[in-house]
């Protein structure tokens, strides 16, 4: 896709061909898509920056995820095309296990979402939807989960994710971690944390706080990792009363 | 694609769909989804309605449009695969050309719109980018214009648009009317007339107001087709301040 340099939208058309790019070579679902728009859209109207309360929330993750017994990364193939290197730094740091994990499922994206991991980094461990379900009777799908991975998980991180499976996650008592650039949504308001920035910032931000925060006292880190995530989803939605057209 | 009923976004998701299969059919392209849901974002934060702020800019735009000595509607693929019906019933009420005019070109694409909106209307006029330059020496392919069509428009509606060419028709002295959801896009604030709102719900609007118009005096429709679009713009910022997320 041919973007001109001097476009005043090119960073985020970058970004986009980096989604359209994952949709061609099959990591990226056609959905996916869309739903990146949807984030776009409110990263344009935060202002293309981390804001206070991101960084709040980035701050309370990394304390959460330092904390946690077993921690495991959910990704999908939006979180595969833009933050990929990201996230193998983070499994690392933390460290903390992968899991793939899809909307619409199909063995063959799993498939080449797990390769591109693999490629990047030999040595991840990255589950995969197993026969296990989170809740038992639940229809859908996605309520899968791998037994050595998700199910046995006590914190959950859930970049780009749906309000469904944040529900199930807390259903059954495993702290979720989720990165929404939309505040109303069901996922920013069923996680315990949400972190309200594009991934591509709040991946490297949640790295350097993890690196800076490592070594605290545990008494220190529970308290920081204590969060009030309704009061700070208000602090974003109160950014919004500032716009103006002018 | 399959979408439980039960969704809470299911509408949202059934119009998503709408888009994913003008992709496959090759009316729409990749980064046209990515924009399709930007404007979802901003659809949800409006509440999925039409606020009074897109009735009023709706109705300077039928009066715009009946005193149009040459009006013309710019469509592209997200306007094939979310509205095509509805233009081609516009463009029968006005009446107006359609003119097909591509962010990412390619003939194919380009003959794949022509000829769905063809079988919607055999006897339609549907202009093409041809040769012609709206202005000269600009490199972009989006300039072309057809002779016939934009080219000698005195009025163009331009849904789901790019800024640059709402720039384009600006310097060419033509009034330009926008369908988008953002309100602080170039698009939103280079435009003559504004429509914050969903193309879905805008254009079976427009259709409405043009039919209760026609036949209103000369005097009458000219005071309508004056409008000050950056106050309007305004009216749907101020929503967003009443915004809160209990």
């Amino acid at each position: 896709m041919d973007i001109p340099e001097n476009h005043p939208r090119y960073r985020s058309l970058i970004i986009r061909n980096a989604l359209v790019e994952g949709l061609d070579e099959g990591l990226v679902g056609k959905a996916g898509l869309i739903a990146h728009g949807r984030g776009e859209a409110f990263d344009y109207i935060f202002g293309e920056v981390s804001n206070q309360f991101a960084l709040d929330a980035i701050k309370a993750s990394a304390a959460s995820l330092l904390l946690a017994r077993h921690p495991v990364i959910s990704v999908n193939g939006n979180v595969a095309a833009l933050v990929l290197k990201e996230t193998v730094q983070l499994s690392k740091v933390i460290p903390a296990d992968i899991e793939v994990n899809l909307f619409y499922w199909s063995r063959n994206r799993e498939i080449k979402i797990v390769r591109a991991f693999e490629r990047e980094c030999p040595e991840c461990i990255v589950h995969t939807q197993g026969k296990e379900k989170l809740i038992q009777g639940l229809a859908s799908e996605r309520s899968r989960v791998s037994k050595e991975g998700i199910l046995d998980a006590d914190v959950v991180l859930v970049p780009l994710e749906d309000g469904d499976r944040i529900e199930q996650l807390k259903k059954c008592n495993k702290k979720a971690i989720a990165v929404d650039l939309n505040p109303f949504s069901r996922t920013a308001r069923k996680a315990d944390i949400t972190i309200v920035d594009n991934v591509v910032r709040a991946f490297p931000a949640l790295i350097e706080e993890i690196k800076r925060l490592r070594g605290s006292p545990r008494t220190r880190l529970k308290e920081l990792s204590n969060f009030d995530n309704m009061r700070n989803l208000e602090k974003a939605v109160e950014s919004l009363r500032e716009l103006s057209i002018k």
